[in-house]
């Protein structure tokens, strides 16, 4: 493909992107289709012969948006916003357009400083502890996602801990994502203690601390915790300073998922979510959610590099360059698993640029406004009520007639098209979520949301 | 953003990569930046308001570009080729402009299938084992890089292995690339035995034997292995069949690591490169090497899906839906680590149409064929050796007066700047890499390379 012919192709999908845009309102958020359906639609074998653009764009019309999931679209309230700004679809084409694999700094000097300097911002933004930053001891790092996020901080605290892998136990709370119980197994972790929750589905200091002492009785090695910060199922936020505490006594690496809710402390009327903070060894939150950047692009922090770096640093000599040898640079490889690694700084660079902090508050505040006052007419419904507190986002709620009714009411209000909302079971009762975060979603959304809510709930 | 402002500024971009396609020839292939000298140009701070688009493109051309190692350049025989074809830039365009998240079948349907079927496709291209279709026992799936694919083998292996994890041991060979440690050492796995080479730094498959023989009457578990189709020094290639019925008799999971190479055998002369896959367990190449797919896209497969599933499944509620308990859909979350994934089949489906695999054949073709004559020259250079046999697209030379010789010769070519040339160590000496491969590279541009070869040999 000449650079002419890149031209008039990525023309035409410009203006296809921004038509998806302003289209996909109209769209079904779920598409009507059943197992199969785009296979079938498929050729047997891959052509032998180059195929025209008219061919292959009339495709994405034809094949690729009848079975889209939209998650772009203003109804979509279901797990979790997986925001595509402009700026950020804009920062991943000309990231491609470079093609720089930045595993070491050498390979690629502004893939490194501009990932280590927006991560530095972005301390400072969220009023991280200072000692993240990367002039201090720690530093930050872009993940593909808080799943490997958590396995490369899995790793980092079994090579500290050292001693007898069989011994080993991590804690987190029945709560917790599966990414954590998923990472232990990866790791070959044999122990892991489900946590008991309080009413507000936040983990128990004090059961932690038990269970610790008794693991340490029966002989076994507690090496590492997670907490969240903003739970999937309720986002419920468990106490990280009343745990840090636990931990610090104990020598077990405290890691903080705040996957989704992390990025809100930007605002700061929501800089409670950093109680605690000074006693973690690594926390991450991802841009990929509620921060308008385009997946991936999981934020992750430690306040030791040194220890991340030597859990994962192996040196071939293909690999040596004088860089490096120099010690003055970063080498990115050594903070995650896989070595090669895209420019994923640009497009946060590009969103953090377009916005500014101040319109990044904006929307965030706009989403959790949206948020309470939803929160609140749940409350004030005699037939329904919150399944958890309602804080930043989400919206937990049930029927008070019960699973059945609950069900029924997801089902009616999805039947609906024009919105999506997932499920979970919080104490063992069918639960709604009504995540509220999607970019193009406003206040009028929200309130034809309610009233397909209110209709659902019958008489 | 708007549509239209995304409009605006994607037209743009659109025009700044491929004026950066025609122009990166006239730049220094490593840029002349020292550590600290980005971030020296960038604000202490994120901005508090938005800024204008023109400055952040200005910026683009005032600090981006001037510190980008120009793995696209036409000079680039350094490491592996990372092509970002046009049709690859523009389907990750496309892919982040959709913003679906493909954890789940119900989550982006057309994510999923595509995904399945590309690979399918690239099964009978490739000429793989049958057993790899997703009809079959097995199935592919896209890896975020060769390491997460090593990952994924190991996990399933120890899985199927059971038994005590500190018994469980892993062969490779001295050549194999460094991410195998990296992940055993990530998976916890104690032991790794790297197994000698032969004469062209292939594995040598009697001393695998005699080794899984002397761990198993040790006491241990023999349950892993790895072989490399093109090493990456020298891109060696092990004896696959020979490794295969070691591994099978002594019921060790074979992994294959196809990373660079595997992707030759779209021509049928080089369907030499799959001879023994049918007892390979697993099998991992990388589309965005040298099959013109930019990072990240690395293909792999296994024989039995089920036990990669089984060993990576977890389901909370939250990710409970109709589609995924019918059974008939592939939830590619069970396929890899992490949980969210992106469109990534989609820029794949644009390659492969835009070129067909006539235009993929002859692209390979070439470079083979440039290869092959620069190896040509070295051998008939009095002053120069071949360090390794040149397979395919890879030339290992040395200068004859030995490391100092030839580390001065690297730099000597390096030092032009339009050129550049990565190293190894084979057998203990100093030894120049050159990677032919790069998308703009043409039959000139090794013709120059081999004129600064030869001037930099030396009398």
């Amino acid at each position: 493909m000449t650079p002419d012919q890149f031209r008039t192709v990525g023309h035409e999908l410009i203006e296809w992107v921004a038509a998806y845009m302003e289209r996909v309102e109209t769209l079904p958020v779920i598409p009507p289709v059943a197992p199969g359906d785009v296979r079938a639609q498929l050729p047997a074998a891959a052509p032998e012969q180059g195929e025209p653009w008219d061919a292959i764009v009339a495709d994405l019309d034809r094949i690729v948006v009848p079975a889209t999931t939209h998650w772009q679209h203003p109804g979509w309230y279901a797990y979790f916003p997986a925001n595509a700004s402009g700026p950020s679809i804009l920062g991943e084409l000309v990231s491609a357009g470079l093609g720089m694999q930045g595993m070491l700094w050498s390979t690629g000097p502004v893939c490194t400083e501009l990932e280590t300097h927006v991560l530095d911002w972005l301390v400072d933004l969220l009023d991280l502890p200072r000692a993240f930053r990367s002039d201090s001891t720690g530093g930050g790092v872009i993940q593909h996602s808080a799943s490997d996020a958590v396995l490369c901080a899995i790793v980092a605290a079994r090579v500290q801990a050292g001693g007898d892998p069989a011994s080993l136990v991590a804690y987190c709370s029945t709560q917790t994502h599966s990414s954590v119980e998923k990472d232990l197994r990866v790791a070959g972790i044999p122990h892991l203690r489900a946590i008991g929750v309080d009413g507000a589905y936040a983990m128990r200091a004090d059961e932690l601390a038990r269970q610790i002492a008794d693991d340490r009785a029966a002989g076994l090695t507690p090496f590492f915790c997670c907490a969240s910060l903003g739970t999937t199922s309720s986002l419920a936020f468990d106490p990280v300073a009343a745990i840090g505490e636990v931990c610090r006594d104990a020598g077990v690496w405290l890691h903080v998922d705040a996957a989704m809710a992390g990025v809100a402390a930007i605002c700061p009327e929501h800089r409670w979510l950093n109680d605690g903070l000074e006693h973690v060894a690594s926390y991450a939150t991802n841009a990929h959610k509620w921060l308008y950047t385009n997946f991936d692009c999981d934020l992750f922090w430690v306040r030791d590099r040194a220890a991340l770096i030597g859990a994962l640093s192996i040196l071939p000599e293909y690999l040596r360059n004088a860089a490096s040898e120099s010690g003055a640079v970063i080498d990115y490889r050594d903070w995650h698993v896989p070595l090669g690694r895209r420019f994923r700084a640009l497009k946060l660079w590009f969103v953090l640029r377009h916005y500014g902090a101040e319109g990044l508050r904006a929307a965030l505040r706009e989403d959790i406004q949206l948020a309470q006052e939803l929160a609140a007419k749940v409350e004030g419904d005699p037939r329904l009520e919150l399944a958890a507190p309602a804080r930043l986002s989400l919206v937990c709620l049930r029927h008070r007639d019960g699973d059945d009714a609950t069900r029924a009411l997801l089902e009616a209000v999805n039947a609906d098209g024009a919105v999506y909302l997932t499920h979970t079971v919080l104490d063992g009762s069918y639960t709604v979520r009504v995540s509220i975060g999607a970019l193009p979603t406003e206040r009028h959304h929200v309130e034809r949301l309610w009233t397909l809510i209110d209709a659902a709930a019958g008489g």
